[in-house]
């Protein structure tokens, strides 16, 4: 079983939070301490028992720390490793939450000494309303907690972070990091993107004497849902993972390409084969 | 307060079935004839208590209704019309539920005798399961549903629609039936292309060594849970209403390409700007 001495979340909002209820209905730390920018957040969180104190600055949060969780908006998370790097308990384990690995992972892995010991991770979880209010010790369970360990990693210490994520309920998964990117791009990334279009393309229309949205009905809703999503956090995103996304959102504009000419050409067969195989596939996943 | 001696059905699905309802509920009409082609689901609705019989054919259907509702995908409609206007009682009501109207309208009312009165309407409602078993009285409470009446629509059948409606609890709202395909070609049939496209692109990328759809978490499935309706009825849409379809895939395509272009340019700012935008106006939707 494991057990943490001091565990340090920077960025206690609905992951962070969520972690640390998981921590603590666990018996897995003495103490975890909070870091991250909002002072308000950290009060709240404090407040609803989340963590037991907030650290004086990222720094003096970390000094004492087994394990630091980043789990801010992954743009952070660079300077944040060059920030606590050094400051870091020799054995100590860092690990993250963050959407994109990648070049991110080497460029983290760069920056701390030996002994501190990285382990990149992103759980698959989420709900379109964030912040530590949110959290729950429920969040992980059952569902996939990606692991992205390097040739660098210590095998022990990535033991520790799958065990953590186990506890958690969640289904470890261990892929390459820039396996990982590519297949968040396609799967998570293009779809956010996809959504903060729509709402922009149907707000065009919707400053005339119609207003066009006010007439969306539950399909528009469901479908527009996660752009009500952070726009920090996909802004870190898309900057992060830039490549791939575009690749995706190439990809997308060639299957709207093929409905678009199918409908051109009034060609029924067409449609249905594309309408066929979408509604298939989807029905699948419940 | 309206009451109908005979109300056909045609199409017993999720709509029909629940406008069949409202109908037993309200107690506004003495008997439901269900017509359809398929056979099964006829059986099926007679078997609830949805409707009272099942008509031998759409002729024989309608031939002593006082009430018509084509409920079936709207591709039908034309055939529909042609094949049930002349066999019609005079002073009987036909009306829809059709997602497209414009062009529609005008040809069903060139294909109707004097003396039976169109009323082209549009509830905004459905669920991503359709068929009769579904159905519910309660599917159109708070909904608005749109009726897009003519210069050549007859006022009392116009009003008892409306009526018809508000039994239902949906607020009707009146609307010139152009504008109703330009507004529902952006609010709705945009959506469910690109849902549809965006569960091909995924799938793509799903038959290599990685799944990829495999890691989909709830925000796709939000996203694409409108690609599971039901492909034939898309497909007619999309037929019926392809110039303002096309329109908004190619509003939507330029939409994706300001967060492509700002991806390339690596331009924080601007993502900024999109994605606040449009977080901003989808939480205003709840």
């Amino acid at each position: 079983m494991i057990h943490f001495n001091n565990v340090t979340i920077v960025g206690v909002g609905l992951i962070g939070g969520s972690l640390a209820k998981v921590l603590k209905t666990k018996n897995l730390t003495d103490r975890i301490t909070g870091a991250g920018r909002s002072r308000e957040t950290l009060d709240l969180a404090l407040k609803l028992g989340v963590i037991d104190r907030m650290g004086e600055g990222l720094s003096h949060a970390v000094v004492d720390a087994d394990l630091v969780v980043l789990a801010s908006p992954v743009g952070t998370f660079e300077a944040a490793a060059r920030e606590i790097g050094l400051l870091m308990k020799k054995g100590a384990i860092l690990t993250d939450v963050g959407s994109v690995k990648g070049a991110l992972v080497k460029r983290i892995e760069s920056l701390l000494p030996a002994g501190v010991h990285y382990v990149p991770g992103h759980p698959i979880a989420g709900k379109e309303k964030h912040g530590v209010a949110e959290a729950s010790e429920q969040l992980f369970r059952g569902a996939k907690c990606i692991l992205t360990p390097t040739t660098k990693t210590d095998p022990q210490a990535l033991e520790t972070v799958k065990a953590l994520w186990s506890a958690a309920g969640a289904n470890v998964v261990l892929m390459d990091a820039d396996a990982h990117d590519h297949i968040f791009a396609a799967v998570s990334h293009l779809p956010h993107a996809a959504a903060f279009a729509m709402v922009n393309t149907v707000a065009e229309f919707s400053s005339g004497p119609e207003n066009y949205i006010s007439f969306s009905g539950a399909g528009f809703r469901d479908f527009t849902r996660i752009a009500a999503s952070s726009p920090e956090m996909w802004r870190d995103v898309c900057l992060l993972n830039g490549n791939n996304i575009i690749e995706m959102i190439e990809q997308y504009q060639l299957a709207l390409n093929s409905i678009k000419k199918a409908i051109e050409r009034q060609d029924a067969d067409k449609l249905d084969a594309l309408f066929h195989a979408a509604s298939g596939l989807r029905r699948g996943l419940g």
